[in-house]
């Protein structure tokens, strides 16, 4: 295992320094390991809170900032943060107007948090979820009970967060999360596996001419493997699987995303691709990201997530936001 | 070789279509192979014109926009662009103030720049030139002789970019790109080789329990090779050599860069290290960057750039940007 790290059980905490000396902006509770915007909420704002486990940077801690997430909770890497964590963020960032947590369609994640939940309504704070789950390679999967959590969480973290900066209330906020759920699909590739420093070996073995499609964020098989293929051929089995599942037809939002150890020409390239088949088939990135958003650790693929958009979606893409992650406009 | 490509002869030109399919606000020459800014040089504006050979990415072309380069000019991977291409950018880009073209310290580039640059001048374009010659690991290079340029590039182009907006003439700009190359300093180390797609296979070999310590971008050979070492070693091996070749105490701005198959959760790791050193040798990191900003393909590794700053440096890097690898404050 070759990775930059002290000892694998020390990856998470030594991370948080690292995101804590980075970004004098944000604030990082080390004991609770959630990251935190460093001004509180503003009274009458709905706070986002969302995490995981640690290994898909940016996302969460750095979506943390004006216009997206009030805060991030992390878990080790691949495992969820728990319901402890959830909860003293839950009750940090409630300006008295409510929180939602974004949860990615995980059996672990969604558990810790639905009890996290309970236990601030308990304490007195409105809490809502939405729990995304956009990936179409499969149903059922190694960690998940139903369609995975990938990239639309990005997507709904920046304009769900856009919505609670301009002040829609909670139940506004609820209904525009399930809409973008509901309007984003998904559909990865792994080239290679990744290697969790804790098990210090790849997850999963993929020969040297085989590519897994429908590949999960954690290493989980995904539809099949196939021989490995030009970047035309694998632009189409990204895209047709979505486009199978969803009427993207007219204006998108596209997402070409790195799973960590591809490299930025790769993901043009790839882009590239995926945008001529999406004109052919009536789509119109009238946004797009290529880069690395939601990640693997160190494993070699990408994915592409379509999220269909009207005129308010694109308003609030296009919203302000200023986070390590993503910043415009501000 | 397992990458995202159709056919290794059309990495460059197929990586160019997504570049311009993703971004509408910039201009893609294909036939010349030189990305612009969407609207011509202000009058009176200073052009800022670099290149280099492609697998650095997002330098050059993903620097090009308000603030930062008015164009930048594509080699095949690894390999120089043509005077022709330069020349044919330089006389684009030029509105009258003159061109200064940035160029990596390669030999290829370097004897390719100053061709272009006379074949500019006897053309009546005013053009100057700054090499930059930033990495400490060694003197002479497989492919340089001096010092390699690397990350300081990337702070340069920032920087000089910002004093181009600004209004500074020619001769300004020339002093103050002279004046940050002498600022900068850069250490790199690679875990793994890179793949150029026409060799298909490594580079390098490096052992499954080696590092190779001052590596440049094109995997070229650094200072030595040593055993794995935990990331706190590994950060003194890169601050160690910048600060015993300059006196980076006071304000400095530094960037942690990722050479393309790093996931970004090392690299906040390394952050964390780096920024620690630093700390206890008095120096100030002002600012910094924790990302993929000058990168080798698919290398696994990072490199540390300090780039000691008063405030007009500080000034300039806080001015507005809006380029694809770089934005923020409009």
């Amino acid at each position: 295992m070759k990775k930059f790290i002290n000892e694998p059980a020390a990856v998470l905490a030594d991370s948080l320094k690292g995101v804590e000396a980075a970004h004098p902006d944000l604030r990082v509770d080390h004991e609770n390991r959630v990251i935190y915007r460093g001004t509180p909420t503003r009274p009458g704002k709905v706070a986002l809170l969302s995490g995981g486990g640690t290994g898909h940077e940016p996302l969460h801690g750095g979506f943390v900032g004006t216009g997206m997430l009030d805060a991030a909770c992390a878990g080790e890497v691949f495992t969820s943060p728990t319901p402890d964590q959830m909860l003293a963020a839950t009750q940090a960032v409630d300006s008295g107007a409510g929180v939602l947590h974004i949860v990615k369609n995980y059996t672990g994640d969604v558990l810790n948090f639905e009890m996290a939940a309970e236990l601030a309504a308990a304490e007195g704070v409105r809490v809502e979820s939405i729990i995304v789950n956009d990936d179409v390679a499969v149903e059922d999967s190694t960690f998940t009970a139903g369609r995975r959590g990938v990239g639309t969480t990005v997507l709904l973290e920046k304009i769900v967060g856009a919505a609670a900066e301009e002040g829609y209330d909670l139940d506004a906020i609820v209904a525009l999360a399930e809409r973008v759920n509901q309007s984003g699909r998904s559909m990865g590739v792994a080239l290679t596996s990744c290697t969790v420093p804790a098990a210090g070996k790849p997850t999963f073995d993929l020969p040297d001419d085989e590519m897994e499609v429908g590949v999960g964020i954690h290493g989980e098989p995904g539809r099949h493997r196939v021989p490995l293929a030009s970047a035309k051929q694998v632009a189409a089995m990204l895209v047709e699987p979505i486009l199978h599942d969803i009427d993207a037809s007219g204006d998108a939002i596209v997402m070409l995303n790195g799973l960590g150890g591809t490299p930025l020409i790769e993901l043009y390239l790839m882009y590239g691709e995926v945008a001529a088949l999406l004109e052919e088939a009536g789509v119109n990135a009238a946004r797009c990201l290529v880069g690395n958003y939601i990640t693997s650790l160190d494993m070699a693929g990408c994915s592409l997530t379509v999220l269909k958009a009207d005129d308010e979606l694109l308003r609030l893409w296009d919203a302000p936001v200023v986070t390590p992650g993503l910043r415009w406009g501000a």
